[in-house]
């Protein structure tokens, strides 16, 4: 049987990128595929269906300098990224034409997978498919794992979280509604925050671009001191959040997104309240908690059936318009987790 | 009965000090006082014998911004810190004349300490009684505790100590050379760093002020990335260790004596590797674990008699030397702990 043929689109990183990443970093080529995994091998081939735009992806477009968790990409290849989608052919035994899934995949139409051992079949599939790049995926994990596991929260206590209307500030805030703690969030735009306050039910929140004085900021939202600051952007928010912390608190550092495009850093210059305050800050990486997906995914999906959390994501449609979205996240355009809509089936 | 007189030297604060402060922002002066408590009082008389120098005192020689978990010194008023002395006259049923203490007491040759159950009685008076000001005191339960409560030490590992010739590193490094573990500390002279090597046993050891490049330095003596960074520096040392930190690394913050004089501090531009690192920093203050004193003095006295702890001294003569003592801790011209010898007995 001649294998059925079909062409790809593909996202190309042209070269390593320094500063702000711009739509031409990146090129949209077409080639002709072959539908079917080659003979003897244990790859799986998956037509994609959505694709994940995260902040840590701008990492990987860097000339790499020192080594990090997670390799750089390869410019004149494909990028890769999470995403969802259904399998076409497959050499491997764990995984059959139909199956949905997840997991890193190329930035393409169809992608061949060399080493499937890294997708997860999905379960649930009667949530939209999209949500397993977010809630249902790395970035709800990742919240997961930084409130819970990493911020020690008490019932009671207050929290707050930046960059908190995208994919894991959204999670994190409501997250620690349902503990019963007093949460406030900073966002780009008006927009955003009453998207945080009437969608996500924090308690407040703040436009960061409208606050000439970020300690001010925090002092009027936080009088009595911040017990858990979940960090979404490091920089200038964060020296300001350690003059405002509570003893005792806790800082989970997940992303530095004001930081990403800069060639020279932001100093931070408040670090002694670390001392004084006795103050525990601590970086994470979701793949070290891997183990706890299941027991998430179960919890997360009910909640969800229950009206416990919500949810909000910004779809761009066609693989066209991907580097577009990738690139948005870095001037905030995104309302919600941005997703890319490849193929609906 | 007439009360005995005597005469107080005091050292007494002028004003507020801004940058590095210098012997002229203190005063010496002389005033007579009667060596009884007043009648009707709890307080205790204390005839002081050592005074010890600690960096945080500079903390509390500026004007004070923020809210610190200690208050200022007051301009114009005698300063305190950590002293040891002997009760001359008391009036509180737990102290009596005779005993001898340590804690919070004045600069002065003698002191009425008015809430005297912050007072500890001396245990153990066979061993040299400048030792409560330094290992057997506040700088020795702050070694223990920075390293066994919030460095999560294990055999094996890699841990680099800044300070490390100083009244705690000294004990840091030698606490992880017992557990087992791979111990280089930095210092600011080749004597110091001999110090390090043949008296305290660290595995290697270099001066920072002839290193041109930290982050080659800590490249060179780990290789394969610090496990545990003791920090009392902060700054550009901080900066540097980043870089160089192993997966999972953790730092204990202690102090960071090369910000304490500066009015514009040092920014920090690593702290995207507590991230990639998986890295957990954590301030802490040695007022906080106070209920680990009693087995801790127990266990150091135990390892001083065998002999497996040693420890220096740089002993300043006479309360005319201590503002000199005191100020000298910023140029590093101390070589082990700075104590002041006040009177013999």
């Amino acid at each position: 049987m001649a294998a059925e043929k079909g062409s790809n689109k593909r996202i190309i990183l042209k070269d390593y990128v320094t500063g702000y990443p711009r739509e031409g970093d990146m090129v949209l080529i077409s080639s002709d595929i072959e539908l079917k995994v080659p003979p003897g091998s244990a790859a799986v081939l998956v037509k994609i269906l959505y694709l994940s735009c995260d902040p840590y992806m701008r990492g990987r477009m860097s000339k790499p300098v020192v080594k990090s968790y997670i390799g750089p990409f390869t410019p004149g290849y494909v990028i890769t990224g999470y995403g969802v989608g259904r399998v076409v052919d497959s050499g491997h035994p764990n995984f059959k034409a139909g199956d949905l899934v997840w997991g890193i995949t190329g930035w393409e139409e169809y992608s061949l997978i060399e080493a499937p051992d890294s997708l997860i079949k999905i379960k649930y599939t009667d949530v939209p498919l999209s949500y397993y790049t977010g809630i249902l995926g790395m970035p709800g994990l990742t919240a997961y794992v930084g409130f819970h596991e990493i911020s020690s929260p008490k019932k009671g206590e207050t929290v707050f979280v930046s960059a908190a209307s995208g994919a894991v500030g959204q999670l994190v805030g409501q997250f620690a509604k349902l503990m019963g703690c007093y949460v406030v969030g900073s966002a780009g735009s008006q927009e955003k925050v009453d998207l945080l306050k009437k969608k996500f039910g924090f308690d407040d929140a703040f436009s960061y671009k409208e606050e000439p004085d970020l300690n001010a900021a925090l002092k009027r939202c936080f009088p009595d001191g911040i017990d858990i600051y979940f960090d979404n952007v490091g920089g200038p928010m964060l020296d300001a959040v350690l003059l405002n912390m509570q003893n005792h608190g806790r800082i989970a550092v997940c992303g530095m997104i004001s930081q990403y495009n800069l060639t020279e850093k932001d100093g931070i210059h408040n670090l002694f309240c670390l001392i004084t305050k006795r103050i525990r800050m601590q970086g994470f990486l979701e793949p070290d908690h891997k183990h706890l997906y299941p027991q998430f995914l179960d919890l997360i999906i009910q909640y969800l059936k229950e009206g416990k959390l919500v949810y909000v994501e910004d779809i761009a449609e066609g693989i066209e318009n991907a580097a577009s979205a990738l690139i948005g996240l870095f001037s905030g355009r995104n309302v919600g987790k941005q997703v890319v809509l490849v193929a609906r089936e």
